[in-house]
């Protein structure tokens, strides 16, 4: 008999075990229903879980909603409630998209095109690169199928074909494009609502506690301005900290327009996908107009892609990332919701009402958000972060009387930018690292100083944008 | 340019759009609301989807629950309600249980360990078939992965190893073995709530229509003396019927053993998969004593498989028919919902009240029951035609007077009965089928006769068994 359990996996599901345990035990404070005690211990353990990782974020959630329904903290149905939620759908919605995305090609040409036309110096590159990204983001709504299944294999082609190879002359373009790749994906990833999973959690959190509809439009409103001078300002600063040898492009250049031309003209499916790219950016900018919700939109996509047999069923029922996530993230929102109406969120509003008193409101606002882009150290996934923190500080602000659309432009966009501290904040991140060009100790020592640009750039024009915008 | 649709899917999706366009323009009836019209008249369509299969059950449900949406019929979080339905989770969990039991091997083990006790002849085979089916039907909740996944397989190795091949000497053993795989695969599927995955929207109608909790045990209950019977009378009426020519299954056998002694000592992942299914079991039974739901239970079985590696997490996000019956069956219950809520079947109650009055309440179930029975030959699914008619049928009943729990019995045993009667039924009979050893005029004979022994057993027997029960 082998072992059933690795020992470390034991250990490491033992360890929030115990922290949910020591939390389980404790009395529920006053105005706590219990249960609501006991579903917080089952959401700190889950979220120490996304941390020490005993097994991936799926099958946690799933354990933890399955753990508080057999032992009667939730009925079943209000465990399974964040599985009909349209929020969760609308990710779903996406994850099948971003399949039929990658499967027509359509994703690869439009990075390919981009780097033909700008990719004369490795600093162009960079610079098509984040173009890419930046065009790829509306449209392919997971950071890590558009940063780690489009962009990151066209970037480690490209560094070959300039004959930067991860143990062979890396620093001549290789680690300044994944560099550039990563980072500017997490860019992107913050400026759209769609730009990452995870970030329909911020959008869900501002709509829970400060009942504000920070939805595609506004969120894209308060990013445009900062986002933009950030991706101008990203691949030249990456270039002079990492000061690739190599500065001709040509040779990608040349390899991307030989692609281009092996893919031949747009194919009916391509065709058929961009199309629904066009109708859907339409429905989603419209919305005011017709009033169609951001997740039937993405789900009208996603008909359309089944009905012309752009995606057959099987691919569809057989996307495995859209099911995860669906089990994840419908289980985080079946557990946020009851910490809700079981009085945890308010009870921890009002017991930290206290501490915040007496601040500025609006510096309040900003020490949390610098906080929790540092805290990001900590974490292992940007969703895993979101879900940990952004309510609780966002109860915070209230408490503190911060303005509400300033507190959420802060977190919406430092959702995904803190990822830059780390090499293992989120799945592009996890994929351009791994391709071997850049140490560890070279990707901390920059992911520091982009966030220190983060923070400067959008501390400064950010916040001077949303005072335009009346956002405080 | 090819042509994005088949001409014959085109013309079939334009059938169910104008059945569905004609009942939208007719003004809904008095006491029903518009928008529950609406319901119906896309409900319609998707049933006739059903039948003329333009596409599968799965994206027309999707596409039903998109325009019901689009069109503002349905609010988007009330066409997902079904998404986080507790009996479509079960339904989701089951599929996922039957993952691992097909992966492990252990179906495969039990099926082989009843043909090696009991194939000494072409009937012993049979009786050892329609045995390894009950055994397996408690288990493994969906009758396709049951009977199309673990048995036929089996079978059809089985009539290969007594030289009975569908293009040379089927008669020998071939077609008696697969007619006794297809039909006793649908009487277990019948004898268990968990047998089939549309039992539970009889269920489900028999709590909704009649308030009357018809769960796994009561389901149980009312089968246990009928089925058996029937079970125990099956392989011999298809063997008289059949007239196998070979009469000795003595090579079977050795198979059979050969095979067993093959896959060695049950493997660690079989054992753990045995306790879980003895847990499950105990847990199902137990029910009433610890108050665990039917899904809850089959959830903790799901995480149980994946903690232990029984099930990679990569093999639960990557059953595809689990998705599947999601979304199909999601849906149907997001439909379903919205014509009681909207008063669809009180308005189609009270129409048919004055046609039945005047009958005897027992005679009128009857008669309902059998004319539920043999317009399967009109359905393409088993599960399409409980939807499409159970609901419809209870409340007539109700009207009648008819005693609920004879009514539910009858209805939840023949859902599935009366697949004997086509050979595209269900999907296990479609593999049987294929397999090509009966030829079609054969298996509808066939079919029919078996129609007229389940009749006269389960409206004899069973209705004497369900009097003693005090059911009517």
């Amino acid at each position: 008999m082998t072992k059933i359990l690795e020992t470390h996996t034991m250990i490491r599901l033992a360890v929030c075990i115990v922290i949910g345990a020591a939390i389980w035990l404790v009395p529920a404070p006053e105005n706590v229903d219990q249960a609501g005690w006991h579903v917080l211990a089952v959401f700190v353990a889950t979220l120490v879980s996304f941390l020490i990782k005993p097994l991936t974020m799926g099958p946690m959630v799933l354990l933890a909603i399955v753990f508080l329904s057999a032992t009667g903290t939730l009925r079943f149905a209000d465990a399974l409630y964040g599985f009909g939620d349209t929020v969760v759908w609308l990710v779903v919605a996406a994850f099948l998209i971003a399949g039929s995305v990658a499967k027509t090609g359509l994703g690869r040409r439009i990075a390919l095109a981009m780097v033909a036309k700008l990719g004369h110096t490795t600093l162009g590159l960079g610079y098509s690169a984040a173009v890419a990204e930046l065009i790829l983001a509306p449209f392919v709504p997971s950071n890590t199928a558009r940063g780690g299944g489009v962009m990151a294999p066209i970037m480690n082609s490209l560094a070959h074909a300039l004959d930067s190879k991860p143990d062979d002359n890396p620093e001549r373009a290789g680690s300044y494009l994944m560099l550039v790749g990563a980072h500017s994906n997490l860019v992107t990833a913050a400026m759209f609502l769609t730009g990452m999973a995870g970030n329909v959690l911020v959008s869900r959190a501002a709509k829970d506690i400060f009942e504000v509809d920070f939805g595609w439009g506004t969120w894209l409103l308060g990013s445009i301005v900062p986002g933009l001078v950030t991706l101008a300002v990203l691949p030249y600063f990456l270039h002079r900290l990492v000061k690739p040898t190599m500065r001709d492009g040509r040779a990608a250049q040349q390899k991307a327009e030989t692609e281009l031309k092996s893919m031949g003209k747009l194919s009916q499916h391509e065709l058929i996908m961009a199309t629904v790219f066009a109708l859907l950016l339409i429905l989603w900018v419209s919305s005011p107009l017709h009033g169609l919700g951001t997740g039937v939109v993405a789900l009208i996509g996603v008909s359309i892609l089944i009905l012309t047999g752009v995606q057959p069923w099987s691919e569809t029922t057989g996307n495995s990332g859209a099911w995860d996530t669906l089990i994840w993230l419908g289980g985080l929102v079946s557990m946020a919701k009851a910490l809700k109406d079981k009085g945890v969120i308010d009870w921890f509003a009002n017991s930290v009402q206290v501490y915040v008193t007496g601040f500025d409101a609006v510096m309040v606002a900003v020490l949390l958000a610098v906080i929790y882009f540092y805290s990001m150290y900590a974490f292992s996934m940007l969703t895993g972060h979101i879900a940990a923190m952004a309510g609780a500080f966002f109860t915070i602000a209230i408490a503190a009387g911060s303005p509400p659309l300033l507190m959420i432009a802060l977190f919406a966009y430092f959702s995904d930018l803190c990822g830059c501290t780390t090499n293992y904040s989120s799945g592009p991140v996890c994929i351009y690292y791994g391709l071997g060009y850049v140490k560890a100790s070279h990707w901390y020592q920059t992911g520091f100083l982009v966030s220190l640009l983060h923070l400067g750039i959008w501390l400064s024009i950010g916040m001077g944008w949303w005072k335009i915008l009346g956002w405080w």
